[in-house]
Protein backbone atom coordinates (compact mmCIF):
# COMPACT_ATOMS: atom_id res chain seq x y z
CA UNK A 1 0.00 0.00 0.00
CA UNK A 2 1.15 3.00 -1.00
CA UNK A 3 0.29 5.29 2.23
CA UNK A 4 2.66 2.58 4.26
CA UNK A 5 5.41 2.72 2.26
CA UNK A 6 4.97 6.44 2.25
CA UNK A 7 5.87 6.07 6.44
CA UNK A 8 8.46 3.71 5.52
CA UNK A 9 10.28 6.14 3.41
CA UNK A 10 9.80 8.91 5.81
CA UNK A 11 11.57 6.57 8.88
CA UNK A 12 14.06 5.98 6.51
CA UNK A 13 15.69 9.82 5.80
CA UNK A 14 15.27 9.97 9.65
CA UNK A 15 17.30 7.01 10.97
CA UNK A 16 19.85 8.14 8.14
CA UNK A 17 19.81 11.30 9.24
CA UNK A 18 20.48 11.07 12.77
CA UNK A 19 23.16 7.92 12.55
CA UNK A 20 24.97 9.62 9.49
CA UNK A 21 25.64 12.91 11.76
CA UNK A 22 25.35 12.36 15.23
CA UNK A 23 28.98 12.88 16.50
CA UNK A 24 30.10 15.32 14.07
CA UNK A 25 32.06 18.20 15.35
CA UNK A 26 29.72 21.19 16.24
CA UNK A 27 30.12 24.89 17.49
CA UNK A 28 28.13 28.02 16.91
CA UNK A 29 30.50 28.70 14.17
CA UNK A 30 30.04 25.63 12.10
CA UNK A 31 25.98 25.09 12.61
CA UNK A 32 25.26 27.14 9.45
CA UNK A 33 27.32 24.90 6.90
CA UNK A 34 26.31 21.49 9.32
CA UNK A 35 22.40 22.82 8.63
CA UNK A 36 22.93 23.30 4.60
CA UNK A 37 25.05 19.58 4.65
CA UNK A 38 22.34 17.46 6.40
CA UNK A 39 19.55 19.06 4.65
CA UNK A 40 21.08 18.80 1.21
CA UNK A 41 22.01 15.45 1.66
CA UNK A 42 19.43 13.83 2.71
CA UNK A 43 16.87 15.73 0.39
CA UNK A 44 19.03 13.63 -2.24
CA UNK A 45 17.32 10.14 -1.47
CA UNK A 46 14.37 9.07 -2.99
CA UNK A 47 10.29 10.76 -2.34
CA UNK A 48 12.15 13.55 0.03
CA UNK A 49 10.64 17.05 -1.15
CA UNK A 50 12.16 18.80 1.77
CA UNK A 51 14.64 18.67 5.20
CA UNK A 52 14.88 21.34 7.61
CA UNK A 53 16.95 21.09 10.27
CA UNK A 54 17.94 23.43 13.10
CA UNK A 55 20.63 23.59 15.48
CA UNK A 56 19.07 25.04 18.77
CA UNK A 57 22.21 27.56 18.96
CA UNK A 58 20.91 28.98 22.32
CA UNK A 59 20.66 24.59 23.77
CA UNK A 60 24.28 24.56 21.96
CA UNK A 61 25.40 28.04 24.27
CA UNK A 62 24.55 26.68 26.89
CA UNK A 63 26.61 23.54 26.57
CA UNK A 64 29.78 24.59 25.74
CA UNK A 65 29.33 27.16 28.67
CA UNK A 66 29.42 24.82 31.26
CA UNK A 67 32.45 22.84 29.40
CA UNK A 68 36.11 23.87 28.88
CA UNK A 69 36.20 23.02 25.19
CA UNK A 70 34.76 25.27 22.02
CA UNK A 71 33.23 22.62 20.47
CA UNK A 72 30.83 19.90 21.27
CA UNK A 73 29.32 16.71 19.45
CA UNK A 74 25.90 16.58 17.34
CA UNK A 75 23.39 14.69 19.31
CA UNK A 76 19.63 15.26 19.44
CA UNK A 77 19.75 17.24 22.20
CA UNK A 78 20.67 20.05 19.62
CA UNK A 79 18.27 19.20 16.34
CA UNK A 80 14.93 20.29 15.00
CA UNK A 81 14.13 18.49 12.18
CA UNK A 82 11.17 18.57 9.65
CA UNK A 83 11.13 16.35 7.11
CA UNK A 84 8.12 16.02 4.19
CA UNK A 85 8.20 12.88 1.92
CA UNK A 86 6.19 12.83 -0.59
CA UNK A 87 5.22 9.25 -2.34
CA UNK A 88 2.44 8.75 -5.40
CA UNK A 89 0.35 11.31 -4.13
CA UNK A 90 0.89 10.97 -0.62
CA UNK A 91 2.55 13.62 2.10
CA UNK A 92 4.00 12.80 5.27
CA UNK A 93 5.15 15.05 7.26
CA UNK A 94 7.91 14.24 10.37
CA UNK A 95 9.21 16.18 13.23
CA UNK A 96 12.22 15.53 15.73
CA UNK A 97 11.79 16.57 19.31
CA UNK A 98 12.99 16.12 22.51
CA UNK A 99 10.71 14.45 24.94
CA UNK A 100 12.63 13.52 28.29
CA UNK A 101 15.76 14.00 27.10
CA UNK A 102 15.22 11.73 24.10
CA UNK A 103 15.53 12.77 20.62
CA UNK A 104 11.54 11.01 19.82
CA UNK A 105 10.97 10.85 15.86
CA UNK A 106 7.67 11.89 15.25
CA UNK A 107 4.91 11.07 12.03
CA UNK A 108 3.12 14.19 12.76
CA UNK A 109 0.78 14.13 9.75
CA UNK A 110 -0.17 11.79 6.78
CA UNK A 111 -2.71 13.38 3.83
CA UNK A 112 -3.51 12.44 0.49
CA UNK B 1 -2.90 5.44 12.89
CA UNK B 2 -0.93 2.30 14.56
CA UNK B 3 0.07 0.80 10.52
CA UNK B 4 1.54 3.66 9.79
CA UNK B 5 3.79 4.22 12.80
CA UNK B 6 5.01 0.75 12.59
CA UNK B 7 5.83 1.37 9.07
CA UNK B 8 7.20 4.80 9.86
CA UNK B 9 9.36 2.73 12.68
CA UNK B 10 10.46 0.18 10.61
CA UNK B 11 11.90 2.79 8.12
CA UNK B 12 14.01 4.70 11.32
CA UNK B 13 15.61 1.15 11.74
CA UNK B 14 16.82 0.46 8.23
CA UNK B 15 18.03 4.29 8.01
CA UNK B 16 19.68 4.18 10.90
CA UNK B 17 21.57 0.55 10.23
CA UNK B 18 22.82 1.70 7.03
CA UNK B 19 23.95 5.11 8.18
CA UNK B 20 25.83 3.97 11.40
CA UNK B 21 27.39 1.43 9.97
CA UNK B 22 28.14 1.98 6.40
CA UNK B 23 32.10 2.75 6.13
CA UNK B 24 33.23 0.50 8.67
CA UNK B 25 36.52 -1.30 7.75
CA UNK B 26 35.41 -5.10 6.69
CA UNK B 27 37.30 -8.01 5.98
CA UNK B 28 36.57 -12.24 6.12
CA UNK B 29 38.06 -12.46 9.58
CA UNK B 30 35.81 -9.57 11.23
CA UNK B 31 32.57 -10.18 9.40
CA UNK B 32 31.46 -12.28 12.07
CA UNK B 33 31.49 -10.16 14.63
CA UNK B 34 30.06 -7.12 12.68
CA UNK B 35 27.24 -8.86 11.54
CA UNK B 36 26.40 -9.30 15.52
CA UNK B 37 27.01 -6.23 16.56
CA UNK B 38 24.76 -4.85 13.99
CA UNK B 39 21.66 -6.79 14.89
CA UNK B 40 22.21 -6.45 18.49
CA UNK B 41 22.71 -2.25 18.61
CA UNK B 42 20.10 -2.12 16.38
CA UNK B 43 17.62 -4.51 18.51
CA UNK B 44 17.78 -2.09 21.48
CA UNK B 45 15.52 0.40 19.64
CA UNK B 46 12.12 0.48 20.54
CA UNK B 47 9.45 -1.73 18.91
CA UNK B 48 12.27 -3.83 17.26
CA UNK B 49 11.31 -7.22 17.31
CA UNK B 50 14.74 -8.72 15.59
CA UNK B 51 17.34 -7.62 12.74
CA UNK B 52 19.19 -10.51 11.05
CA UNK B 53 22.24 -9.27 9.32
CA UNK B 54 24.19 -11.44 6.87
CA UNK B 55 27.42 -10.09 5.38
CA UNK B 56 27.58 -11.90 1.91
CA UNK B 57 30.84 -13.40 2.12
CA UNK B 58 31.13 -14.57 -1.40
CA UNK B 59 30.65 -10.52 -2.81
CA UNK B 60 33.09 -9.68 -0.16
CA UNK B 61 35.94 -12.53 -1.47
CA UNK B 62 35.32 -11.26 -5.05
CA UNK B 63 35.93 -7.74 -4.11
CA UNK B 64 38.85 -8.27 -2.27
CA UNK B 65 40.55 -10.38 -4.62
CA UNK B 66 40.54 -7.74 -7.24
CA UNK B 67 42.47 -5.30 -5.16
CA UNK B 68 45.41 -4.74 -3.18
CA UNK B 69 44.30 -4.37 0.36
CA UNK B 70 43.27 -6.84 3.41
CA UNK B 71 40.02 -5.16 3.44
CA UNK B 72 38.00 -2.83 2.44
CA UNK B 73 34.97 -0.76 3.87
CA UNK B 74 30.90 -1.75 4.13
CA UNK B 75 28.70 -0.81 1.69
CA UNK B 76 25.30 -2.05 0.88
CA UNK B 77 26.48 -4.33 -1.89
CA UNK B 78 27.87 -6.42 1.26
CA UNK B 79 24.79 -6.89 3.39
CA UNK B 80 21.65 -8.80 3.27
CA UNK B 81 19.25 -7.46 6.08
CA UNK B 82 16.01 -8.08 8.10
CA UNK B 83 14.30 -6.27 10.28
CA UNK B 84 10.98 -7.27 12.01
CA UNK B 85 9.17 -4.47 13.86
CA UNK B 86 6.33 -5.41 16.25
CA UNK B 87 4.13 -2.39 17.06
CA UNK B 88 0.49 -2.50 18.83
CA UNK B 89 0.36 -5.85 17.49
CA UNK B 90 0.82 -4.84 13.70
CA UNK B 91 4.29 -6.97 12.17
CA UNK B 92 6.28 -5.41 9.83
CA UNK B 93 8.91 -7.79 7.95
CA UNK B 94 11.62 -5.42 6.19
CA UNK B 95 14.40 -6.11 3.98
CA UNK B 96 17.57 -4.65 2.42
CA UNK B 97 18.61 -5.81 -1.10
CA UNK B 98 20.67 -5.17 -4.31
CA UNK B 99 18.62 -3.70 -7.20
CA UNK B 100 20.79 -2.40 -10.23
CA UNK B 101 23.88 -2.12 -8.23
CA UNK B 102 21.91 -0.27 -4.99
CA UNK B 103 21.12 -1.12 -1.88
CA UNK B 104 16.87 -1.02 -1.93
CA UNK B 105 15.34 -1.10 1.21
CA UNK B 106 11.84 -3.38 0.93
CA UNK B 107 8.90 -3.06 2.67
CA UNK B 108 8.04 -6.88 2.98
CA UNK B 109 4.74 -7.23 4.86
CA UNK B 110 2.58 -5.71 6.86
CA UNK B 111 0.71 -7.87 9.56
CA UNK B 112 -2.13 -7.59 11.93
CA UNK C 1 60.54 9.56 9.04
CA UNK C 2 59.46 6.43 10.70
CA UNK C 3 58.77 8.05 13.58
CA UNK C 4 56.38 10.37 12.38
CA UNK C 5 54.20 8.27 10.27
CA UNK C 6 53.76 5.79 13.16
CA UNK C 7 52.40 8.60 15.09
CA UNK C 8 50.52 9.97 12.25
CA UNK C 9 48.96 5.95 11.53
CA UNK C 10 48.32 5.95 15.35
CA UNK C 11 45.75 8.87 15.24
CA UNK C 12 44.35 7.36 12.10
CA UNK C 13 42.90 4.45 14.15
CA UNK C 14 41.22 6.64 16.95
CA UNK C 15 39.67 9.54 14.85
CA UNK C 16 38.24 6.50 12.99
CA UNK C 17 37.16 4.40 15.87
CA UNK C 18 35.29 7.07 17.55
CA UNK C 19 33.79 8.89 14.40
CA UNK C 20 32.52 5.41 13.23
CA UNK C 21 30.80 3.95 16.35
CA UNK C 22 29.94 7.08 17.94
CA UNK C 23 26.11 7.03 18.24
CA UNK C 24 25.61 3.84 18.03
CA UNK C 25 22.35 2.21 20.06
CA UNK C 26 23.90 0.75 23.30
CA UNK C 27 22.70 -1.37 26.29
CA UNK C 28 24.29 -3.69 28.90
CA UNK C 29 22.84 -6.35 26.84
CA UNK C 30 24.79 -5.25 23.61
CA UNK C 31 28.06 -3.46 24.80
CA UNK C 32 29.67 -6.91 24.35
CA UNK C 33 29.10 -7.32 20.76
CA UNK C 34 29.85 -4.05 20.15
CA UNK C 35 33.29 -3.90 21.78
CA UNK C 36 34.50 -6.96 19.57
CA UNK C 37 33.12 -5.29 16.65
CA UNK C 38 34.90 -2.13 17.02
CA UNK C 39 38.03 -4.26 18.30
CA UNK C 40 37.77 -6.29 14.94
CA UNK C 41 37.25 -3.47 12.59
CA UNK C 42 39.89 -1.06 13.25
CA UNK C 43 42.27 -4.32 13.94
CA UNK C 44 41.62 -4.57 9.99
CA UNK C 45 43.39 -1.18 9.38
CA UNK C 46 46.88 -0.98 8.00
CA UNK C 47 49.67 -1.49 11.08
CA UNK C 48 46.83 -1.79 13.23
CA UNK C 49 48.81 -4.87 15.66
CA UNK C 50 45.42 -4.37 18.38
CA UNK C 51 42.57 -2.49 19.77
CA UNK C 52 41.64 -3.29 23.30
CA UNK C 53 37.55 -1.65 23.59
CA UNK C 54 36.03 -1.91 27.31
CA UNK C 55 32.80 -0.31 27.74
CA UNK C 56 32.18 1.28 31.16
CA UNK C 57 29.50 -1.34 32.77
CA UNK C 58 28.95 0.80 35.71
CA UNK C 59 29.10 4.27 33.78
CA UNK C 60 26.28 2.87 31.17
CA UNK C 61 24.55 1.47 34.12
CA UNK C 62 24.12 4.37 35.70
CA UNK C 63 23.33 6.44 32.70
CA UNK C 64 20.21 4.17 32.19
CA UNK C 65 19.02 4.90 35.29
CA UNK C 66 18.47 8.51 35.33
CA UNK C 67 16.78 8.05 32.17
CA UNK C 68 13.15 6.18 30.84
CA UNK C 69 15.05 4.68 28.14
CA UNK C 70 16.72 1.36 28.16
CA UNK C 71 19.16 2.18 25.94
CA UNK C 72 21.59 4.81 24.77
CA UNK C 73 23.92 6.12 22.42
CA UNK C 74 27.94 5.05 22.46
CA UNK C 75 29.73 8.61 23.57
CA UNK C 76 33.24 8.79 24.56
CA UNK C 77 32.39 8.76 28.54
CA UNK C 78 31.11 4.85 28.20
CA UNK C 79 34.66 4.26 26.37
CA UNK C 80 38.25 2.98 27.35
CA UNK C 81 40.09 1.88 24.53
CA UNK C 82 43.64 1.29 23.60
CA UNK C 83 45.26 1.27 20.26
CA UNK C 84 48.80 -0.45 19.82
CA UNK C 85 50.48 0.69 16.50
CA UNK C 86 53.24 -1.21 14.86
CA UNK C 87 55.07 0.31 11.73
CA UNK C 88 58.51 0.36 10.71
CA UNK C 89 59.66 -1.58 13.98
CA UNK C 90 58.10 1.19 15.78
CA UNK C 91 55.49 0.17 18.38
CA UNK C 92 53.25 3.39 19.37
CA UNK C 93 50.39 2.74 22.25
CA UNK C 94 47.77 5.18 22.32
CA UNK C 95 44.87 5.32 25.02
CA UNK C 96 41.45 7.37 25.12
CA UNK C 97 40.42 8.71 28.55
CA UNK C 98 37.92 10.60 29.89
CA UNK C 99 39.06 14.50 31.02
CA UNK C 100 37.11 17.15 32.62
CA UNK C 101 33.89 14.97 31.01
CA UNK C 102 35.40 14.96 27.47
CA UNK C 103 37.30 12.14 25.35
CA UNK C 104 41.03 12.27 24.93
CA UNK C 105 43.04 10.84 22.61
CA UNK C 106 46.51 10.09 24.57
CA UNK C 107 49.61 9.22 22.94
CA UNK C 108 51.06 7.07 25.57
CA UNK C 109 54.23 5.94 24.27
CA UNK C 110 56.94 5.51 21.13
CA UNK C 111 59.51 3.02 21.19
CA UNK C 112 61.70 1.57 18.93
CA UNK D 1 57.49 14.72 22.10
CA UNK D 2 56.14 17.50 20.22
CA UNK D 3 56.39 16.23 17.01
CA UNK D 4 55.34 12.85 18.00
CA UNK D 5 51.96 14.37 19.29
CA UNK D 6 51.45 16.72 16.04
CA UNK D 7 51.43 14.24 13.79
CA UNK D 8 49.67 11.79 15.85
CA UNK D 9 47.03 14.75 16.22
CA UNK D 10 46.54 14.96 12.28
CA UNK D 11 45.99 11.27 11.95
CA UNK D 12 43.11 11.93 14.54
CA UNK D 13 41.53 14.44 12.26
CA UNK D 14 42.03 11.94 8.81
CA UNK D 15 40.47 9.50 10.71
CA UNK D 16 37.54 11.28 11.99
CA UNK D 17 36.72 12.81 8.89
CA UNK D 18 36.69 10.04 6.59
CA UNK D 19 34.75 8.19 8.88
CA UNK D 20 31.84 10.95 10.30
CA UNK D 21 31.14 11.36 6.91
CA UNK D 22 31.76 8.49 4.51
CA UNK D 23 28.52 7.37 3.49
CA UNK D 24 26.37 10.74 3.27
CA UNK D 25 24.26 10.89 0.34
CA UNK D 26 26.13 13.01 -2.39
CA UNK D 27 25.09 14.63 -6.15
CA UNK D 28 26.58 17.30 -7.64
CA UNK D 29 23.99 20.02 -6.34
CA UNK D 30 24.85 19.10 -3.01
CA UNK D 31 28.40 18.74 -2.82
CA UNK D 32 29.29 22.17 -1.98
CA UNK D 33 27.33 22.32 1.53
CA UNK D 34 28.96 19.13 2.19
CA UNK D 35 32.58 20.65 1.37
CA UNK D 36 32.10 23.30 3.81
CA UNK D 37 30.73 21.08 6.72
CA UNK D 38 33.24 19.04 6.35
CA UNK D 39 35.97 21.67 6.58
CA UNK D 40 34.15 23.73 9.39
CA UNK D 41 33.33 20.69 11.36
CA UNK D 42 36.92 19.26 11.35
CA UNK D 43 38.20 22.69 11.87
CA UNK D 44 36.50 22.71 15.31
CA UNK D 45 39.26 19.72 16.80
CA UNK D 46 41.81 21.16 18.16
CA UNK D 47 45.22 22.08 16.47
CA UNK D 48 43.63 21.66 13.54
CA UNK D 49 44.41 25.06 11.25
CA UNK D 50 42.79 24.25 8.05
CA UNK D 51 40.83 21.58 6.38
CA UNK D 52 40.04 21.88 2.58
CA UNK D 53 37.61 19.48 1.34
CA UNK D 54 36.83 19.33 -2.49
CA UNK D 55 34.73 16.38 -3.75
CA UNK D 56 35.88 15.53 -7.43
CA UNK D 57 33.14 16.73 -10.03
CA UNK D 58 34.15 14.71 -12.58
CA UNK D 59 34.67 11.71 -10.87
CA UNK D 60 31.12 12.06 -9.45
CA UNK D 61 29.61 12.99 -13.03
CA UNK D 62 31.16 9.77 -14.24
CA UNK D 63 30.01 7.59 -11.43
CA UNK D 64 26.39 8.92 -11.92
CA UNK D 65 26.13 8.58 -15.19
CA UNK D 66 26.70 5.25 -14.87
CA UNK D 67 23.74 4.34 -12.56
CA UNK D 68 20.06 5.19 -12.74
CA UNK D 69 20.60 6.57 -9.56
CA UNK D 70 20.72 10.30 -9.00
CA UNK D 71 23.17 10.31 -6.28
CA UNK D 72 25.43 7.88 -4.81
CA UNK D 73 27.23 8.01 -1.25
CA UNK D 74 30.74 9.64 -0.68
CA UNK D 75 33.35 7.22 -0.20
CA UNK D 76 37.07 8.27 -0.69
CA UNK D 77 37.15 8.39 -4.51
CA UNK D 78 34.94 11.19 -4.29
CA UNK D 79 37.54 12.97 -1.90
CA UNK D 80 40.36 15.42 -2.35
CA UNK D 81 41.23 16.45 1.48
CA UNK D 82 44.25 18.97 2.84
CA UNK D 83 44.51 19.04 6.64
CA UNK D 84 46.89 21.51 8.43
CA UNK D 85 47.80 21.11 11.87
CA UNK D 86 49.67 23.54 13.91
CA UNK D 87 50.96 22.28 17.53
CA UNK D 88 53.42 24.13 19.72
CA UNK D 89 54.77 25.52 16.72
CA UNK D 90 54.93 22.63 14.38
CA UNK D 91 53.15 22.45 11.39
CA UNK D 92 52.18 19.14 9.88
CA UNK D 93 50.39 18.98 6.32
CA UNK D 94 48.70 16.04 5.59
CA UNK D 95 46.72 15.14 2.63
CA UNK D 96 44.26 12.42 1.32
CA UNK D 97 44.60 10.95 -1.92
CA UNK D 98 44.02 7.74 -3.61
CA UNK D 99 45.87 4.71 -5.22
CA UNK D 100 45.38 1.74 -6.70
CA UNK D 101 41.52 2.68 -5.95
CA UNK D 102 42.41 2.88 -2.35
CA UNK D 103 41.91 6.34 -0.29
CA UNK D 104 45.36 6.56 1.38
CA UNK D 105 46.05 9.43 3.91
CA UNK D 106 49.61 10.65 3.42
CA UNK D 107 51.73 12.31 5.84
CA UNK D 108 53.30 15.19 3.50
CA UNK D 109 55.12 17.29 5.63
CA UNK D 110 56.53 18.21 9.42
CA UNK D 111 57.38 21.69 9.82
CA UNK D 112 59.37 23.45 12.70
Amino acid sequence: MDVEQACFEAGIKFGSLYHQFAGTPLSLESADSLERAIEESIENQPHCRSVTVEVQRDVLAAALEESTASYTELTGRFLEVEVVIEYEGIEVVTRMEMEDGYPLMVLESVRQ
